[in-house]
């Protein structure tokens, strides 16, 4: 099949699922789980392949290991599917509903988007994560991995396919682009009018990659150099805590902060505890006040000079930036200036720094005293996430089914004409 | 100034107005509209030298009516200010707030979409519509009129930021792009990470030209292939006004109808009174069975023959394709295949075709028992119109000032910090 005619059978799938009820497509799914849960030495042996590959190849481990499953990643996929299924239907939400003064009455009803593509890279979970998704929100998926997970992924779609029907639901909602060749994506990224919607989910080069690229619209997700401002007064063994907690506990996120800002009246209290808390942890980048004011290093604490580029960097690695402000007009210039718009937080027991702090910085999400680590679709509550938006346009923040849909308004009348005027 | 420095210009006024709280902006539009009122001999005298030059070039009078401006037009254009300062607030609306386990409060807020731009054809007033809402909605706006309009926008936008300023607000909020050249279209369709969203405003080609080049958002409008279905058992003499009123309303608007789809056994009762109701007002292109349960055509009434590209055809002028369905099925296959995904309207009174209608027809507005005029910013009731989304992505249908709106997050904790797992 070309990628045209998977376009289209794709885009019958989701004419038809579209018309599924809630009850008819938590079944399908839950066919789908059957399957994979039937078929775990088919999705082993193909994954085994893929990495006995991926090795030959001369992959780093840390790559394999994003590409690899076993049985328990199994059972983690499987869960997910369930997750999926017990969340509430997206479709059919009657969002507004108004009547007109001639009678008319005009809801706005919550419908598909249509056909969804994802590009993504080594993690096969992955497929089987997006297509839930996808078909829970009555869209179809064409699914484009990595050709390094490209046995995976095979097996995958192909029993998540095969459980769609058996539980009575629509195979060809779900299809992989599998030619492995780098000109697929491009081809991908130009079907506008096939596909309705591309969520890119990967590194940064690939995001880039799509966004530059696309013709059809695109969920831009995942860059996030965020910060930390702490103010004079804040109780600053709590500050460390949420310090820590948005550095250390899974630097690699897109949610972990990169720079601390650091208001001059709260050098003193707060940088020999961070700098207690951080030893052997993470390496800091100073600005002079800052360093200044941890005095001697603890043992085991690395503390080099910040330099200009270190502000504008998501490290994605236990190296935390911190820069010394005068005020929170002046934290807010710099996030504004050298943040991503993903989730930035203030500490402050003062209302006005606070208020002001939420009004003026322009990002995804917003914090007053709490860790950015929760800027997650399971953290808030969705139940499964898309990604996390960090444009401004269809979707901004942790996306959840909605971001799937669309909206339709239905008029009902009693025979009205518009009244000339 | 060159464009960059007017996209850094607009941003830096985007930045402030989203600040401003909604007297602060209203007062500023009232400023707005008294400048053009102060200003009306200057607007005239610019617009007379654009009608001037276009005459000289051969313009068709057609288009001179839509570049040319009166006392009367100009008393519109601020009408449409007073209008929009009316308007509710759409910014800082909190559309949905819940509390976390942990005791985080997250609230959905709604807040500007940032830099917004249009481009868009001959009438001058689109140039303050569009500054006005922009306005409004916290936005600044980059205004790209058509180089006929030159002297008549720079007149109206000059004007505009003066009464901006007279009247507290920020000048700086809307700007036009003047220099005429195409390459000033190109240049701004590139601009992405400058401008938030595009609006094209204009005909098919412009709209077409915008869409396949931007780099940026765009949010597509316009182009309208409208149908009405009619079934046999709807009162054929109100079915006749509702066509007559979705036809000949004004054939120019893309909610206009376009093909009249009838279901055999409404053919006898509805083709000889939609006749005579259309004779001497629009030509009929009617398929052999519709075209011979006319009969003898009344005098005044011109009948062809359909042929295929009739069904595909926004024909925007008084002709309406005609077309002989057997089935309800079979109208919104046809209309799934031919619509724009604009308006489409069932005429019925079986309450499973119109269920099946509503379901199954993909188009921003599905009408029961009324005509497709209805879709209409104004008519909506939303006060004033940005023009009508037919794409599906972040606006789909009449859009108000909402199209113009994203969302921010606002999380308010007491030092949460994420738990492990």
């Amino acid at each position: 099949m070309t990628l045209d005619d998977v376009y289209i059978s794709l885009g019958k799938a989701q004419t038809r699922l579209a018309l599924e009820t809630r009850l008819a497509r938590d079944r399908a799914l839950k066919g789908a789980a059957e399957a994979l849960d039937g078929g775990r030495e088919k999705i082993l042996a193909a994954n085994g392949r893929d990495v006995e590959k991926a090795r030959a190849g001369g992959m780093k481990e840390s790559l394999i290991d994003r590409l690899f499953l076993n049985g328990k990643r199994i059972d983690d996929m499987i869960a997910g599917i369930e997750t999926v299924i017990r969340l509430e239907d997206p479709l059919g939400r009657i969002k507004a509903g108004w009547t007109l003064p001639n009678g008319l009455l005009v809801e706005q009803v919550t419908v598909p988007l249509g056909v969804a593509a994802i590009i993504y890279e080594s993690r096969p979970n992955v497929t089987v994560d997006a297509a839930s998704l996808a078909y829970k929100a009555g869209c179809s998926i064409l699914l484009r991995g990595s050709s390094s997970a490209l046995e995976s992924n095979r097996a995958l779609t192909g029993l998540f396919r095969a459980g769609l029907e058996a539980g009575g639901g629509i195979r060809n909602a779900a299809a992989l682009a599998d030619s492995g060749s780098r000109d697929e994506v491009d081809e991908i990224l130009r079907a506008r009018g096939r596909i309705d919607v591309v969520l890119p989910r990967g590194g940064r080069e690939l995001i880039r990659r799509v966004v530059e690229n696309a013709k059809v619209p695109v969920i831009e997700t995942g860059e996030g150099n965020c910060h930390i401002y702490v103010e004079g007064g804040f109780d600053p063994d709590r500050a460390v805590e949420i310090i820590a907690n948005a550095k250390l506990q899974k630097p690699g996120a897109c949610n972990a902060a990169e720079t601390l800002l650091v208001r001059r009246d709260a050098l003193a209290a707060l940088m020999p505890k961070l700098a207690a808390r951080l030893a052997g942890k993470a390496e800091l980048r100073c600005d002079g006040p800052s360093r200044r004011a941890i005095g001697i290093p603890p043992a085991g604490l690395t503390v080099n000079d910040a330099a200009p580029e270190d502000w504008e960097t998501e490290f994605l690695d236990y190296i935390l930036a911190v820069k010394t402000v005068d005020s929170a007009d002046e934290a807010i210039d710099h996030i504004n200036t050298y943040g991503t718009r993903h989730s930035e937080a203030i500490l402050t027991h003062d209302m006005k720094a606070a208020e002001e702090f939420r009004r003026r910085v322009d990002a995804a999400c917003v914090y007053v005293n709490a860790s950015t680590r929760f800027t997650d679709g399971g953290e808030f509550g969705f139940g499964a996430e898309l990604g996390i938006s960090t444009q401004k346009f269809h979707a901004r923040g942790p996306m959840g089914l909605e971001a799937l849909t669309t909206i339709k308004y239905l008029i009902s009348g009693q025979g009205q004409i518009r009244e000339p005027g």
